[in-house]
């Protein structure tokens, strides 16, 4: 950047570009963006990424980012505590929500298998899936991780290791694009996908 | 946004979709990808944040956003401080600074007069340009705003309230950008091309 921009002005649009998808131009316009708003815009969305980490944690059940344990989809009594939906992210449950035709609870991994980028099964929150298998009494495991080859493998290594379980385990028809990522997928597209999962 | 978000992690995604350009989609992406990184990484962006208006202030001469009045380009000697370039917005000067041939000063508008969104003459820098004009000994004024309505207009204005200082008045070329392709310029660009064709 030239010597002509203010340092702090030079710091924003560094502190942007480092997020995923903008990149210096883009990065620019939001901070221009925000000294030509009044203060407050500036000042709201930083205290709403402050409040990111100081208001949230993870549900002990699920593993879901919540205000508080458990999270309202373990603490609702009427959704079906039988069967336990496996996705990698918070984002995925949201998605699989809107969708209307789950009725499940879920867990979160919180990432996919990829020894490559040092991504092992106690990266993710594989073991607590084992724990709860072993500690409730489950009809069923849907295999909800995306249909990308980190996806697949991380449901072969989840299917292993709860095969001793004698549960259904079923995984998501292949009604996504394969190479697709489940979080952008429409509410259609994920209810035909849930309708049709089908036994490992 | 489905009950299942923390309020936090709503609140955040909220407040990124405020910012121009980014939609739901991308906001929840940003959001969530704070999540997983050290919790650094949205405190830095939040203090960045803060620090935007708290370490800034418009420089007194040419309105410039700076750390400190004037700003380092108004206090450069080395600077041609008998031509004033009159641009709408900061990151205009550095578009211009990075072409990398002007060596006078500026005059930051913070805008284009636009009186159906309420932006009139009084909104912008003007009444200061004309008081510069006044009480220096200036030699040429560039009026470098957007070759677009406003633009337009805006510099037409700012040349009708500086006629009386006798001082040259000039407005940048118009025509084909360089790099750029024939058949894909628009009509009133090639016209201007045309019209400020120049003996080669």
């Amino acid at each position: 950047m030239p010597q002509t921009l203010a340092r702090p002005v030079a710091d924003l649009i560094e502190a942007f570009s480092r997020l995923p998808g903008i990149g210096p131009k883009t990065a620019s316009r939001l901070t221009f963006f925000l000294l030509r708003e009044p203060e407050d815009a500036a000042l709201k969305l930083a205290e709403a990424l402050q409040a990111l980490r100081a208001g949230t944690v993870l549900c002990e059940q699920c593993f879901n980012i919540t205000e508080r344990s458990p999270c309202p989809i373990c603490a609702d009594a009427t959704r079906d505590h039988g069967v336990i939906c496996v996705v990698e992210e918070p984002l995925d449950v949201l998605a699989i929500e809107r969708s209307g035709v789950y009725r499940g609870v879920y867990h979160v991994l919180h990432g996919a298998l990829s020894p490559i980028d040092g991504i092992y099964p106690e990266k993710l929150r594989i073991r607590e899936l084992v724990e709860r298998v072993r500690s409730a009494a489950l009809r069923e495991i849907v295999l909800a991780t995306n249909p990308s080859l980190e996806g697949e493998n991380t449901a072969a290594f989840i299917h292993q290791q709860l095969e001793w379980a004698g549960i259904s385990i079923t995984r998501l028809a292949r009604g996504l694009p394969v190479g697709g990522d489940l979080e952008y997928a429409d509410a259609i597209t994920l209810a035909r996908a849930l309708e049709g999962r089908r036994a490992m």
